[in-house]
């Protein structure tokens, strides 16, 4: 089945019966987002996916954090993200005056906070790594904090401020992005693509999420992340503005406000590859949420589900040609950060589709690290090794520097 | 819409054209039951009900449980609980036979149990009361305990076998009397009812739960309940047999499992009509579960829900006919124990139809006891003033009596 974008360039029918210039296989935020910039260059672009933005994309709550996201030995993707987050403003912007959908892209910023004095320590000892990055995280005093959000829980004690770590609507970016890459002359085609071969095109865009490892063999994993939905009784705003990331007695949780009264409470970090709601899993994130902001115990509790990052062996996304294949681009891994990294990663792919040459950016991220034999050293480059397959040796550094992440 | 029941009575199809002799109003349990027990002995009856079984049968756990459920200030109704209970072996029995349908029923009985030295103290309050009053409940020590359940929290300080109190499951129950009610003769009509005028019958029986106020004036108000269904992650049982009711904390849970794999937590008792999930309450009820069968944190989470029972001023039941309308049989408010009461309820309103004269049982149940100016005497009997509206001053103490009730 075919859906046809209007013929806007030029009148011509683009599409619907010529061989695409480019399928993108995936249509999440970033397999749309690569079909909007590229189609909007004039190529013959088709998106193939049997659910669009059914994925990743719809259980991510839509932070923008690459400041409180800023990790211990993830120096290369912090760079990445910061890159991105700077580009969401522009991009926000273009989609809005592509589309009209307001994509619920907010900049009150997100406080960081701990619950116990345990837990401020952990945080402290995160926000002295950040601010050695010379990224913009402000630690406030407890009455600093209390003035920013007075429904924070006053057992709280302690936080800071990411000003720049910013939050959008994953599912209506889905929304806004569809309609842009239609606009532009995309082409939603609703089935699935089984193999790479049966893809007709001159370039073939992967940005399949999870379901990227079985088309190319590269060491994508999915990585459950169990997800609340909470909404206001009154359907009003929620009492708080900022995202709020905290700490709470051990837990990890964040909370996403947006105005339709919405909070997304996120999310668990488990090495699973079932879509199951744990019983535990909503009790630990609710504890946290609660202990937190006292007031979302009396919100209501609308949806509990589960979804599946693609995560890699070194926590980064994989951007660029597959070895060995330079007809196909992958632009998958995005683990926690997809949405974040969506305008760079769309940037990035639409830049190597019309030969602009690869960006320096992409130096880190490109297919071929993974064929290296350890990966200790620098990241190889050019290598057109066979690929290793999900659960080689590569991935044993990659669980080390899980753990620090993980928290489930 | 009508949907006929086979012509099992001598070949006639009765009911689908004639008038019934029998109007029930409400296909739950109740209604179900009476409309079951009523065709068997020869009546043409219809049910009109536009969503069958989907009010708070939906929603109940299934316990029978009238040792546990006997409370302070309510021997009476704890007396028609026992006599409920002890017609269940005999009534699902017959519903088996009648059916084929597995409803399950189980008898392993019930461990009532305290996680902390507090619980335990309230938990034994209650046990000396039922003690008091020749019910079979036994302390046991903590060894006893995890003997019978080695799944309890070690934690758990003691507890009690109430071994009568049993369990159903509620929705394979509405499943079975519907098709045993259709089985004996009688239609369901998936309409509503919303005036009694507008009732065909010779006799209407008003088995409409929470709706029963509007129809009759009588004072049931509804009273939330919000309840979880967990199930083991391999579909198997659960890792207790018995039905486990407990004080965590203070907090009041009780967790049913079945053989399906299926486990119910339950339930908030709150003064509220809406049907909303609350975040607070999924947690409270999560949380107490987890404290008592630390196992049910990797149990998957498949529902949250909420339901209204029909409560009554006096916490107990409203069964026998309407005052000045001898025409008009009300069988609700039976609150919590719907389940447990729904023999006793099918049998004495079957018995009223028929004509064989009230049952004393009847006499402290019956819609005029309201009537009385004050709560505080004796039920009344035969009165046919006119019927106090929702809210009147007999909730007064209808209030005072919720509270040992309510724990939310």
């Amino acid at each position: 089945m075919l859906t046809g974008g209007p013929s806007s360039n030029g009148g011509v029918n683009r599409g619907r019966f010529l061989t695409p210039d480019v399928v993108v296989v995936g249509a999440g935020v970033v397999g749309l987002a690569i079909a909007w910039r590229c189609a909007a260059r004039g190529l013959r672009v088709s998106v193939h996916d049997p659910a669009p933005g059914s994925g990743a994309s719809h259980v991510a709550a839509g932070m923008l954090a690459p400041v409180a996201e800023a990790y211990f030995g993830e120096r290369e993707l912090t760079g990445l993200l910061t890159e991105s987050a700077s580009r969401w403003p522009g991009f926000a912007a273009e989609l809005a005056e592509a589309t009209g959908v307001d994509i619920g892209y907010r900049t009150e910023g997100t406080l960081v906070v701990g619950l116990t004095a345990d837990d401020l320590t952990e945080a402290r000892r995160l926000w002295a790594y950040q601010l050695g990055l010379g990224l913009p995280v402000t630690p406030l005093r407890p009455s600093q904090l209390r003035e920013r959000e007075p429904a924070l829980a006053p057992r709280v004690r302690g936080g800071a401020l990411a000003a720049t770590d910013h939050q959008v609507d994953p599912r209506r970016l889905v929304a806004a992005l569809r309609i842009a890459a239609e606009l532009a002359g995309a082409v939603l085609v609703t089935e699935p693509v089984r193999r790479l071969r049966d893809v007709p095109a001159g370039v073939t865009v992967v940005a399949a999420g999870c379901g990227a490892a079985a088309l190319t063999g590269l060491p994508v994993r999915p990585v459950k992340g169990q997800v609340l939905r909470l909404r206001t009784p009154d359907g009003r705003p929620p009492g708080f503005r900022h995202v709020v990331r905290g700490y709470a007695d051990g837990e990890h949780v964040y909370l996403v406000p947006r105005d339709s009264g919405e909070v997304v409470v996120g999310a668990t970090v488990e090495e699973r590859s079932d879509l199951v709601v744990c019983a535990g899993a909503v009790l630990r994130l609710l504890r946290a949420a609660v202990d937190l902001v006292p007031e979302l115990a009396e919100y209501d509790l609308v949806e509990t589900l589960a979804g599946l990052r693609p995560g890699t062996p070194d926590n980064a996304p994989i951007l660029g040609p597959l070895p060995g294949r330079p007809d196909v681009l992958v632009a998958t891994g995005h683990h926690r950060h997809g949405i974040v990294l969506t305008p760079v990663t769309a940037d990035l792919i639409a830049g190597l589709v019309t030969g602009d040459g690869a960006d320096s950016l992409l130096a880190s991220f490109r297919p071929d690290r993974f064929t290296a034999a350890s990966g200790a050293g620098p990241p190889a480059s050019g290598g057109v090794a066979s690929v290793p397959a999900v659960g080689s040796g590569a991935r044993t550094t990659s669980e080390q520097a899980m753990e620090d992440d993980s928290w489930n």
